[in-house]
């Protein structure tokens, strides 16, 4: 029946009855591929769902993950981009909740099933039905392999999409809808507090939201990386303390400091040092995410020498959640910091090598404005 | 100074000034080795100290695990043991706690530094400082060699002596010591509630325990182990399910289950498996510790895969918590199942192998009331 309908879909669309969204993006044909302009086709836009005109879209080191297949073997082309600022320009005939001209930011998902414990709890992201911006594939939409937001246009569930306060700093709102969420979500969840001990590990696309998040909180807030170069910026975005962690010394005197711990770090790195350096009933959360040929790991002697302090990871946020990240955010000015880049193959390739390298301070975006 | 001291004292004792405490106990004297009755004496009792008879000792599986060097290289002879029952036979002049012919248990630590963060917290498990019952050194005498309760006297400081209620079990008490205290501390660590549900993973001798404290608790609680033979045990003591993890299909089915998932597992297992089975916000804790050479671990991505739920170690349990426990235990009537067996070398070696082989159900007790 199923197959049917589909092909009976496909049938009329190729009719031109329905009208399939012709969109422009730039995307990688492998692993490790020069983007390049490509032009593709989204689904018919649903009575439940939004067009948008993608004014910037943010580059998110995971986006480097996917292109390079770092997380298992990808399917190419891809077009990558999960932080993505739009504005609506057209609505379906359910849809309340947007109208033409009002912006809106799309994450790391667009659709889930909206009938599981977890869409019920506003947890959308642990659906096992839902679908991600890009690298996916669109089981509401007969399959659809979902194209991300280096892209002009997008078509999605509205319920999915993000309303953004028209007086948002436009130009840095794509990379809340990641970096932004991913770091804001783990502190509701541990419940940072005034007075609180935080520690952010990694001080890149991620770290610098969590600390302005964990700073706006209240938290005293201690920051390390990899590097000389960030520790005034550290303390420019609030950072009470800066750790190289390169430098034995400025390594030690942490054991059971925090009350949390929040990991950014991308790459392989040594856990059970950062899960030392919580205070007993302290809370290790991890969202940052290395390739998997390179994943670090926990021995479960670890958990027991260092006793009663917890470890948990944390993906993104539910789309409640984020809705209430992008009102706090903008309530509070609390923006990434950021570089804006022409809507061009070779810029992006340029953007991947400086994230890569770690030159980047702290969020390429992509100005998609000018892509009609 | 401090060797002068040493000195000293040692020149003063072996001209029998000092009271030196002879000691008779069983010990292996090499990894692997058999148990041998060994003579020893332990130091002279000061005046914050007591000295007890032993009446019981419990046979820890961690004591295999030392024996067998499988935590890192032991010293022997080595006489095991930290579950012990005994009764007060001296007092020191300043022990006020303690009388001649009270019960007085001694757990896996026998002192500690009494002044640090950890110390004045009560959580004394985690002092650098701690002196282990056995396999230890104690540094506030003169380091020496600690030896455990397969034998017939210990000397302690009277403040990590546990007071043990005269209308106690007295032939059941002794596992408590270990067993008990390991699994109530995590229990009263996430704050069981009543209807929770509880997952007890290996239901040995600190599973049998924990399984008990769940179901006193109010929990719901589900037994995971290897085998059939003990489904009528754990609905006996309380469960309301058993799952057999040998079996796949009675592995399906749990995903999102548990409130609070507690492995007492001695082995390498799956640890993600279990974690999967918790539900947002729920919390696994682990106090089985395996083999160094066989330890199980979690990668990061089990954490960010399965976001949101907690990951904790466990160490036995504070000073406090223990005499807590104790009264918990006998005023509920929780006990461990014993089997009794005789103070002889042949007959522990035959009670190793048959913990090993996975036969006992679930703790065996020495009897040292007859070793004078």
């Amino acid at each position: 029946m199923r197959t049917i309908l589909s092909v009976l879909v496909m049938m009329l669309c190729t009719t031109s009855v329905c009208a399939q969204v012709k969109t422009k993006g730039f995307a990688v044909f492998e692993a490790n591929g020069h983007f390049q302009p490509y032009e593709f086709n989204r689904h018919e836009m649903g009575d439940n769902e939004i067009e948008i005109k993608t004014l910037y879209a943010g580059i998110c080191h995971s986006d480097l993950h996917h292109v390079f297949s770092d997380w298992g073997k990808e399917e190419y082309p891809m077009v990558p981009g999960h932080e993505i600022l739009g504005q609506v320009v057209r609505v379906g005939k359910n849809v309340t909740k947007f109208s033409v001209g009002d912006y809106a930011g799309i994450g790391c998902m667009v659709d889930a099933c909206h009938e599981c414990d977890w869409c019920r709890q506003g947890l959308e992201q642990y659906c096992k039905k839902v679908v991600l911006t890009y690298h996916g594939h669109n089981q509401y939409h007969n399959g659809e392999a979902t194209q991300g937001g280096y892209s002009n246009k997008y078509v999605l569930n509205a319920d999915f999409a993000i309303k953004v306060p028209a007086n948002a700093r436009m130009e840095r709102v794509a990379p809340l809808l990641c970096a932004g969420i991913t770091t804001y979500s783990p502190m509701q969840f541990v419940r940072v507090r005034r007075g609180d001990k935080v520690a952010i590990a990694g001080f890149g696309g991620l770290g610098h939201m969590a600390v302005q998040y964990a700073v706006s909180l209240g938290a005293d807030v201690t920051v390390f990386d990899i590097t000389e170069d960030k520790r005034s910026d550290a303390a420019r975005l609030g950072a009470k303390a800066y750790v190289n962690v390169n430098d034995p010394k400025q390594m030690q005197g942490h054991e059971n400091e925090f009350d949390f711990i929040l990991s950014t770090i991308p790459q392989y790195y040594d856990m059970n040092a950062y899960l030392r350096m919580l205070r007993y009933r302290g809370q290790f959360g991890i969202v940052g995410l290395p390739a998997f040929r390179n994943m670090p790991s926990l021995k479960l002697s670890d958990f027991i020498f260092t006793g009663g302090r917890y470890v948990f990871g944390s993906q993104i946020g539910g789309i409640r959640e984020t809705q209430e990240m992008i009102d706090y955010s903008v309530e509070h000015d609390i923006y990434p910091e950021v570089e804006v880049i022409r809507p061009d193959g070779a810029e992006i390739d340029k953007a991947y090598k400086n994230v890569l390298d770690g030159k980047v301070k702290f969020r390429y975006v992509i100005d998609m404005r000018e892509v009609k």
